[in-house]
């Protein structure tokens, strides 16, 4: 697509687009434009039923007995398993647990303890913030056995992964720029050095294809609620690679991630594999609401979704230069779209109030501070048209200023 | 009640009960006996109605606009406010996130981190083997600076508190036989010698009235799915005494718990107070299915709620004593009602099996290993008929010895 894209060019994309069927199965509002799945994943509707027959049924009637009946005991490694077979994991090394974070920080705890000798945990500047300040909690917690952690450019990073440091922690999709590490090279280049790996898989999750396994990936965590759909604050996961599970051991020694859990013994003996990364009771209701979310991803390619993505940004950029309003938007990120994760990145003095005019235009997206706003394009939902509508009125409210009222530059907390 | 109540007697205790209604606004299955609500609380109809909302409208149909439409962002804070309520706490010092576990996992940190040059923490043989695997878990990670994990037997505790103890780390009720810790008189015990406390309250929020400000409780942990109702896994909670809200600082440092959570600041700054022990993004399907679990507490006086749970009690052991084959159970419970919280334990060579053949007359109760029955009285569902009839059906089963039958001896998993 060189030439701009009339509408029926658009509409014949939809058409021919094999992911299309798989936005019936959200319960999207149909006057709504979401592009915010990088943030949030729509409700699919088979996450609502599940949702009920959890409450009222399992939970409702079934009460305690549901631990067997309706094998709550096995339902994080199951949603691990689906979790894995979407990041390119064998069975056995991907476990749904408490969120991004806390799993961060046992990851960690972890993956410094096997590194004896070695202090350093090499990261991002512009890594996910919310990784930094785990980084330096466990910094802080550990730090009688000495513990560094070094932020450098993206640019900087494989020159800087020596036999000095314990463990390089990198988020694969950017979520301000979108840029997405090699993440098998980097993995290549750490292990060269003896520097195991944890990946942040957050915003690839359910929108690239991984292949952890293949690319010899030590341990990684990722997010239940973006692309995976799995509702607001849902679980989180951990990856942990067969070959370590001998070795790790991770300080949140909960009574799940026990040996044997109902014997209720005295000692802690940590279960064998991944289960170890277990914690407290799951939140059941939250997880069981993600179980059922990722079935919308049985049978689909991650390859086509890649596919779509690409296009789907593609096209926004392309319909980007139809205006001169626009041209005010400067792209963040990457311009080669396998460079990038399923968002876009644009910077503007008034980010702030274009998103939220944006939003009283049924166009959802968000912003990021000081001045990043965000859209996204989760393709099990997103199609072509939106995004043409999405960029006229874009451009419209760019032309005629609307953002500058009020009632779009007053800042709220949450955006 | 010394002599023997009659069916007459039970039932006009029923028409007396001033919580008698309470029931009405619960789920429960009419033919059910439900005496595990210590283990997982029953579904308050409110809860469900709330699930239904918070997926299908808050999630499905105003996704991430949610965050401040449904103000998701004080989600946390205001739970913590609605349970801080029930155990005797000042507005501002409770909040409600992840796993009693991980929330232990914090607090323990946070404590330790407080005394410098203490590094005892101790607590009791007979604690909940979570809160000792947690504590190894923290002894282990930051063993660095210094930890000792001191295990005594109950009567030795008052003794054992000294100058060199850094943290006492108790459970308020016994899991295993309900025995109520004297809560006040431990923590003054602490206090003078400078120890800090951290109570798990688990098996008390919802049962026992609680003061924690008056008995100058610093921290204390709790569930959310016992008898608070919050539905399987429901998110734990942190209460941690103003006075302490300058020095803490907890090693789980995230993004919910920064100064300003949406400014994406690359430094951690730790929120004031009690929401730094925030840590990702909170379960907020699960987060607010307890929220509103937590209104059938609404004008409830604990006081009230405490004598029923003791005159259920001590009906049960009343009738028990008039069959000779229940005597075969032993009480290990403390036989005053005011040593014990909300439940009664009994062992018995088979207790496994007794178990299962009760559940199998419709009455829910449970086992913990190695040869505990547990019989949970929740006030706000269970009636005295209730007790009547449970104690009769467990009194022809141990009559005729039918518990004996290969599916009520063969273990499951969980139980």
């Amino acid at each position: 697509m060189n030439k701009l894209p009339t509408l029926a060019d658009v509409e014949a994309l939809d058409r021919l687009d094999p992911l299309a069927p798989k936005r019936a199965e959200f319960n999207l509002p149909d006057d709504l434009i979401y592009l915010d799945g990088n943030s949030l994943g729509a409700m699919p509707l088979i996450a609502s039923q599940r949702a009920r027959e959890v409450v009222e049924r399992e939970w409702g009637q079934d009460l305690i007995r549901s631990w067997n009946q309706h094998d709550w005991i096995n339902l994080p490694s199951r949603v691990g398993g689906k979790i894995g077979k979407l990041i390119g994991a064998a069975p056995g090394q991907t476990i749904c647990c408490d969120s991004t974070s806390v799993n961060l920080y046992k990851l960690l705890t972890c993956a410094l303890g096997m590194q004896k000798g070695r202090t350093g945990i090499l990261t991002q500047q512009d890594n996910f913030p919310a990784d930094l300040y785990i980084a330096a909690g466990v910094k802080d917690s550990i730090g009688g056995q000495g513990c560094e952690v070094i932020t450098v450019q993206e640019g900087e990073l494989l020159e800087r992964i020596d036999t000095t440091i314990a463990v390089l922690l990198l988020t694969h999709v950017n979520y301000r720029t979108a840029a997405v590490h090699d993440m098998e090279q980097l993995t290549a280049r750490a292990h060269e050095n003896g520097v195991l790996v944890i990946w942040d898989l957050s915003h690839s999750v359910g929108a690239l294809p991984l292949a952890l396994d293949q690319w010899q990936v030590d341990f990684a965590v990722g997010c239940g609620y973006k692309y995976l759909n799995g509702g607001p604050g849902a679980p989180a996961f951990i990856y942990a690679a067969s070959r370590h599970h001998a070795a790790m051991r991770q300080p949140l020694q909960g009574w799940m991630g026990h040996k044997s859990p109902f014997e209720f013994a005295p000692d802690y003996i940590a279960a064998s594999g991944v289960a170890q990364f277990l914690c407290g009771t799951p939140a059941v209701i939250s997880m069981s609401v993600l179980e059922a979310a990722l079935q919308v991803f049985d049978g689909v390619d991650m390859e086509s979704v890649r596919r779509k993505s690409q296009e789907l940004s593609e096209l926004f950029l392309l319909l980007v230069t139809r205006s001169e309003a626009l041209q005010k938007l400067r792209l963040k990120s990457p311009l080669a779209p396998e460079k990038r994760g399923s968002h876009l990145a644009f910077t503007h003095p008034q980010a702030y109030a274009i998103c939220q005019a944006l939003i009283a235009q049924n166009v959802i997206c968000d912003f990021r501070a000081p001045a990043t706003l965000r859209i996204g394009f989760a393709p099990m939902y997103v199609s072509f048209r939106n995004v043409w509508d999405a960029v006229s009125r874009l451009g419209q409210l760019m032309e005629d200023k609307t953002y500058l009222h009020a009632e779009f530059t007053q800042r709220r907390l949450v955006t």
